[in-house]
């Protein structure tokens, strides 16, 4: 089952089928503006604001869409997942509203606010050590136990298509956009958005927001080849993971293009944000206006949507 | 002609003719909802997002109201108010977008981002001792010298009609209110509040949030007589002020319930928003909140409105 779901590249339609599996579950988050930040910007901004989609980040939407295209015999065997961030939670919440075990597989030294939140949502937490190999194994492990089926964070393809509903929503409600930007970790979100801006607006760009300082992605395009030994060094601790393969082949297929984007931008980006927007934002997020302020003469005078991510900061 | 507009007290059509006049210029804002709260407070809680509001607070929608009504004539000679946080913020803005001048006077010492943003939005500050009566006396001065219309933060009838119409919207998005709460420290906004909602609501109770330290609405309600002695004790800075007569007035004419509530739980209260909404609110916002939660008998089960009318924090 895991292998064959696998395998299958998402597609247009998949995101409209997830975007019809959720809807009982998620929300439609608000797209919101500011004039003081479409004047810094010389553009008219669209902010998505996933971080008031449940569990406080967009990653609902992929958990949600995984779970719910279960067949009834999979998932009563419940799900199962590597994840020390809002990936683990939004599983968790996702399992939660079909009646299904979830098992978290977290590092050892995980925020604590962060695991409470998986166990306050009725999640199993298992400990490993901090690194992929470790997680991948214990995740194994779980699975042949109780027979979980794994959703991984970002290259399950029902993930990748359930991350995509946002910007789905998003191009549905505002018209002429020129751009889409999205930050990019691992790709899932940058994959499904991708989809669905291609299926539904063609002729929008697509942009993909990197800290500097975890470039894989821009390198991985850069040289035509996954990059995959990378040491991550950001504040946007949702930015660490490493480009997975399908969310790669992605990136090429659509001609994403990344925008590479500072710490300090970033964290200016969170300070405007707050201030002008009056809602809270993870470094993670912010990085999309910083990657408009950066690189703002690719956007003059042009509506762009920017997928505001998550709002779990400590 | 100042004088003319302060006697009149407002009326449920005031607030009608306040909403079709801001029209133009403020945000419809948004209804915010969350589950966690909702559980918390054991009823169904609709959060009315001022701090979206330009200025970031509900203080532009009376502002601007005053601003707009005003004769070509009057206008011409700006209009001028002391007030050192949101009003004079919002009363520049609001002189703004008739493109006529605004004069602030604020006290020395006041918070310098505050002041900025004031001059910002292109008003000419006016600096007087940290008192109400030095501060009215400066108005009275510069009212003298070039004849702008004195705009008072939350005496003038047409300040506090523009203040109702967030109620008003709110009032007319969510049916079946069984109770609105607001904020009260001078008391233009439950003033405005208490017209809208008993002109569109009937049945809805009313009620205002107020801080322990500051307490001298309740105070006044008890004794039957306007309490105007008061030192203020309380990190609501937005709440301060001493109640109105009109205001005063209003209180009783209407039947508007005082909560008290502690600067701790208002406290408490402004964080749980923060984490469970992902927005960013004042303390003297977050009042209604922390009043739901500890009188939360009175609210039991009910659908509850309330007012968040700022995020503007340092």
């Amino acid at each position: 089952m895991t292998v064959t779901r696998s395998e299958r590249i998402p597609e247009f339609v998949d995101v409209l089928a997830a975007a019809a599996r959720i809807a009982p579950h998620a929300h439609v988050t608000p797209v919101l503006r500011s004039r003081t930040l479409d004047a810094l910007a010389g553009a008219e901004l669209f902010f998505k604001c996933e971080n008031f989609q449940r569990v406080g980040a967009f990653k609902f939407r992929g958990a949600c869409n995984a779970v719910w295209a279960l067949s009834d015999i999979d998932a009563a065997h419940g799900v199962v997942t590597h994840s020390s961030g809002n990936h683990g939670a939004a599983l968790a919440l996702a399992a939660k509203t079909r009646g299904i075990p979830a098992h978290v597989v977290v590092p050892e030294g995980a925020v604590k606010s962060k695991l409470a939140a998986i166990e306050a949502y009725g999640a199993q937490l298992y400990f490993c050590a901090p690194n992929m190999a470790a997680r991948e194994a214990m995740a194994a492990q779980v699975q042949a136990s109780t027979g979980p089926t794994l959703v991984h964070p970002f290259t399950d393809p029902l993930v990748i298509a359930g991350q995509g509903t946002a910007a789905l929503e998003l191009a549905n409600e505002i018209d002429g956009l020129a751009a889409v930007v999205t930050p990019i970790g691992g790709g899932g979100l940058i994959g499904g958005t991708a989809i669905a801006v291609s299926g539904c607006a063609k002729g929008t760009r697509i942009f993909a927001a990197e800290p500097e300082g975890a470039d894989e992605a821009w390198q991985s395009l850069q040289r035509g080849v996954r990059v995959t030994e990378h040491r991550p060094e950001t504040v946007c601790d949702g930015l660490r993971g490493t480009l997975g393969e399908i969310n790669f082949d992605l990136l090429r297929h659509y001609g994403v293009e990344i925008l590479r984007v500072s710490d300090a931008e970033t964290l200016a980006a969170q300070r405007l944000i707050g201030e002008r927007m009056k809602i809270i934002v993870e470094p993670s997020s912010a990085i999309v206006l910083a990657a408009v302020l950066r690189y703002r003469d690719r956007f003059a005078g042009q509506r762009v949507g920017l997928v505001v991510t998550g709002g779990n900061v400590e």
